[in-house]
């Protein structure tokens, strides 16, 4: 981006916290957290992902949008968070809705890694996104929806991954499928 | 940090941009750019550093915040950009100065480790100040001030790396050494 | 884990060696010897893995605990070591068996990332059960079940890779599928 | 190692814990009560390094040594841990032991790239010293003996870094200092 | 490998480019370029691979070799590549050619960690093939087959990813899904 | 790099393989001769490097070079091989030679990141010259002229790590510190 373009763009106001949510858990809630604190208007995208490996996701896309609305407003994250389902690539949904931020929370180097080549590939196709990246709590280093949908498919203590809304949903979920 | 805590921290206006910019590149620059697009108020806090394996930096704190507010300048970034050298805690150079996030740009894994571990160390200190990264363009991903120094003292060609202002000052610098 | 609980636990002599083992290999056969070496009762846990990416094992979770057991004979590893094949969390299985030590073998980074996100999720939930990593020989840097089967599936040379009994297994599984 | 030579090695009793210790701080202090979990016996071995960049140690040796054992007694550690200081190189050390273990704490992928090496590097030159790694807990992740002395020397809070004891140590030089 | 095995090898002259090339891009090419400036003689080898996770590849092996001799014209790469598909183990693949270097391009780490437990791999199966990397341009960290195939799923530019040969191809392939 | 550029390259037959060689190991020795079987034409280029940390490299620039020649005579890898001492940027002592690229032996990942870094850095400053590695075997994963240093100055066993002319030096400069 040369210097010109950069110096006119505008400053930044609305962001995309993009994922798929299978289902949300405490890290994700923890980063739209502080992505609220540093920007006035956040919209999560959630992914019409078909899964990795050819397997689906454990909700379907209207759940997952569902789960993380009802997540937000119990963590009291606050009603002025938008939730979005969205297909199709990531630059698009944000042109679609004039954000020009995309915010993604890092955990590990692996991911590291991933983002960065994702920001890369966006700053060529639209040089008018910013990515940034908030620092997750250590705490939050081991959690991932995998992990979660592991646990819960056995039975196993959901508290300190998912709010309570959360947990009761995965265990309906596993309930149906055991 | 509790959600309680989090919900109640004040939106992020104020941010840092740390750095022992010896001297800035444009790399450096391209982070001051992005982080001006995402908050409304910048300080770049120019470190008092000693420098890695005992050897001093190649120019003095004085001179590295003089020639970082030339190149902000000669970049038109701004004057509403501040400069100020600093000593000691960053989280306590924040406190000071009121800023709640710090920005930091990242070119590679080995710089994701370590800012990673200063963001968790942050966190526990001084959990209302933010750790937020903007990811570097590619084209800066092989930048840094070491390889700008080492290229100046072999009279190399320094036309991509920084502002010409930067340019005259480290030939200045290394004709006196030579 | 407060210092009090820590110096409460007791001594480490149980420990468990988990793995998918579709096969066994030379790589894992040298984690159990080192495993042997630093704790006197061992069992390795077979996992009952859907594999990756939708595809189940390759060997049904019974010849997957046949194998192991023979070529821990044929090795000459001992009659004392247990092997088990389990479903569900690890930590259930650990705490069920009364072991409170699950000792991994690293090749890589990437697996160093992931053992110890796992890790940590293991000590959120058993702070009870240590975990354990020990540094495999670089000769078996490069050696994975998958790595096997795929050598395997085009009638390559197994000697070096996994013992003749297990290598007779693999060409009984591949020859019936080719 | 052949299997032959692995077969007939010793189970592993006796284990050191190395390190430079300048100063020990709460991340050592969980590795040792790791350790001792593992292993009926422990040395931790004080390297007498000559610090990196030229610079010394910030403690003498015999500060190192006297500083951790100090903290071990505060912690209720134990009487049962050796304390030595040692020159040379580390499998001499544990060979003049008799110690057959190596115990590393890992924070992060760097930490483990290094270990990885000098792992491959001790089981070279002495096969029967097995390189083991346990797992610190994530809350230690930023936790380093370099953080600590940064923070000291500014006059920082050191009560979640390091045991009152080693503080009061790390009070006292950094004030001789200024 | 010892000395005298390594001092008796030939010369390379012939090398072998391995991939999937679901689609070729321009990624792929600039390697292609790196190694015909290195190397006389030239055979990229189509894996016929059976994609990740389950799924087939995108195109076929038979489009996907004639994409790629396309592509190579298109380029002006030259009549001189040649193009092979291939099944099975890839160093039996140069054996028969009588290829004595494997040719890889590395975008990132974790590219690396793969491709340095590959070469170890191939290393000792036939110590004659030597395992090579080219350095990719920062411009194409970003480009990968999975990238092109998602961005063409969704009508997205393909311009500055693949040659307007393939981008009609891709263009064919997806109008037919839609 | 744009296509025309690259096609109009002449192929690669003279590489540097650049270098401390404080002193030369068998790690380095592999590097060159692996070099050696893709290139017709190699220069060892011995930089006059200050050392990290401010002290100085064991060997002297003239020392460097002498253990070096003596090393490969000794190990059979040829008179054939121009060994040269060099100051200042890479790429212009390569221009100078008239060489086109550039041999690295890798062993770790964070060797890699640092090599792409000045690979992205040289094609920007030097397109012609190609950056090329040689993935090292295994066996020397561990081996660094850092670590021969360390052994050697503690009287350790060098025959694995150099040849006998080499470990000779090292045992007379060490000698000579004692």
């Amino acid at each position: 981006m040369s210097k010109d373009t950069a110096n006119q763009l505008d400053r930044i106001s609305h962001v995309v916290v993009p994922g798929t949510f299978d289902p949300v858990t405490y890290g994700h809630l923890d980063v739209i957290r502080r992505a609220k604190r540093a920007f006035p208007r956040i919209t999560v995208a959630v992914a019409a992902s078909k899964g990795k490996g050819g397997t689906g996701p454990a909700f379907s896309l209207d759940e997952r949008v569902t789960i993380l609305k009802e997540a937000l407003e119990a963590e009291g994250i606050g009603p002025d968070i938008d939730v979005q389902p969205f297909e199709g690539l990531l630059i698009d949904f944000c042109h679609d809705l004039g954000a020009t931020g995309l915010i993604k929370g890092l955990r590990a180097m692996m991911d590291f890694e991933f983002e960065l080549q994702q920001a890369n590939l966006n700053s060529r196709f639209a040089p008018d996104i910013e990515s940034i990246v908030v620092m997750s709590s250590p705490e939050h280093s081991y959690l991932s929806s995998s992990v979660v949908r592991e646990i819960a498919s056995f039975g196993g203590d959901l508290s300190r991954l998912v709010p309570p809304c959360v947990a009761a949903h995965l265990e309906k979920k596993y309930a149906q499928r055991a």
